[in-house]
């Protein structure tokens, strides 16, 4: 694990003393090992960070509510694919906080197993993010797009299965991890193809002074009832980095509104806003204050 | 195909005309025949209409673009699991309007080979969004999700591989296409599963009275400038039922914002809200007037 300069460093220096501590902590992630997930914790934490592999991203949640391990990682969203939904739908209903953000580029490889020409390829498995961002590339190839649960699974598929008729779309690190070829490298429609990663935990950071806060409220179904609340961050100059809205279950046509603005939940002006946005909402969650991911 | 009072039938009997002058063309939806969208398709048009299956949503535009089709259908939202990404990344790049919504209640079946008991089930198939609007069920099952690109499709597959250790998710009227039989009905996670539909066409559709816009803009990368967009609206006592994000290709963490607004684009105050949304945005277009659906 390196260290530097900077708040950033700080807290990979604390969380280092905190795995050091719990030896049998890890960051709990969702897919296989070599998955862009494990990619962004090892980004984060270093390369010597213990990794769980987790099923679900709802598991991911688990693991760290019930502090099998220390932190998580989950997907928030992707720079041409957008959000992730199950990971807005597991903040709504975790009690865990967002601890800090990461971002990564991402950058996919067509992999097969060896001795497999690029002609040969009926078919290409990846998650359905990475299937999307691939759009172009895999209509150029004429082949059957089949969705799995995760990009690096795809490759052990592959392997496990032995299919000399498909590829996989995952990261270079899975293709050595499962013995992979690497039949095309960036093969994303957009090379500009980033993935924002939430470092997830029981615990609150700390204050930086560079840092976003981020909360999901619930308005009256009434006119302006959306512009009002947000007009409460507009009015104290906060800028509103990112909104994203997700439908109320049981509630058809009413949505909850997932909200990222810049700034500390204890700063005067977010403090006040906050405030204000509690009676200007029908429900309001703070989700976490913590520091911003620099490009 | 029938016809009552409103305005609502009169599109109907304009619709009817319209296909009766060209009979060879009809409604295009994405999936196989027992889809939700064909479903939704004949409940705005009438049992009688012409449907034609496609693979893709984008293909449900370009059917409609090379006038290979009359209307398209699509699906935009679904009040479980939200937003259609693909709809809404179409509706920007494509020339065709929202010509009218239809919403739809979605209940899910299990469905499986003649023979088959629930407890030989080991895996399950459907489209994602259908996979998780019935996520809890799934997980009682113990079961292994395989998410294909249609829940009609999974229906035929099941058919079609003759799998007799897995069912499909899917309607009852794909039960009864392709001969399965059906193990559980309604087993989604909540009863209130609507999901709502967009009729897509090259001809604009008329004003009603009783009409919802659709826009969508981007804005400036300063703060506050998304909240100015949207006063535009309030201002007016406009009321604004839907606010979707999605990431701008190529341009990360910048976003497109989808609005529906309640009105018809000629109407006096959206026509003023539409100018002036034109100066306070950097992109903005107009997707369609149409007619609400009722619930």
């Amino acid at each position: 694990m390196h260290s530097g300069d900077g708040p950033y460093d700080d807290y990979k220096m604390w969380v280092a003393r905190m795995i050091g501590e719990k030896s049998s902590w890890g960051v709990s992630f969702q897919g296989e090992h070599g998955a862009y997930s494990e990619q962004a914790a090892q980004a984060y934490f270093g390369d010597s960070v213990q990794t769980e592999p987790c099923n679900t991203i709802k598991g991911v949640f688990t693991a760290v509510e019930k502090e099998s391990s220390l932190f998580g990682i989950v997907p928030a969203e992707n720079s041409l694919e957008g959000s992730v939904n199950q990971t807005y739908d597991s903040l709504l209903e975790s009690s865990v906080k967002i601890y800090a953000e990461v971002k990564i580029k991402v950058s996919h490889c067509l992999l097969a197993l060896p001795g497999t020409k690029l002609a040969e390829v009926r078919a290409v498995y990846s998650h359905p993010q990475a299937l999307a961002q691939c759009s172009a590339f895999l209509e150029s190839l004429h082949v059957v797009a089949e969705p799995t649960y995760d990009t690096a699974g795809s490759a052990r598929i592959l392997k496990e299965k032995v299919l000399r008729d498909a590829a996989a779309i995952a990261s270079k690190k899975a293709a050595a991890l499962y013995g992979l070829d690497i039949l095309q490298e960036g093969i994303e429609d957009f090379p500009e193809n980033f993935t924002r990663f939430l470092v997830i935990a029981n615990k609150e950071a700390e204050r930086t002074g560079t840092d976003k806060t981020s909360i999901v409220f619930a308005t009256k179904h009434t006119p302006g009832s959306l512009q009002n609340a947000l007009s409460e961050l507009s009015t104290r100059k906060i800028n509103l980095t990112k909104i994203e809205s997700r439908p109320i279950r049981g509630m058809p046509w009413e949505y909850h509104f997932f909200v990222d603005f810049e700034g500390h939940r204890t700063d005067r002006e977010c403090v006040d806003a906050l405030e204000a946005l509690g009676r200007a909402t029908t429900s309001l969650k703070i989700l976490g204050s913590y520091p911003r991911a620099t490009a």
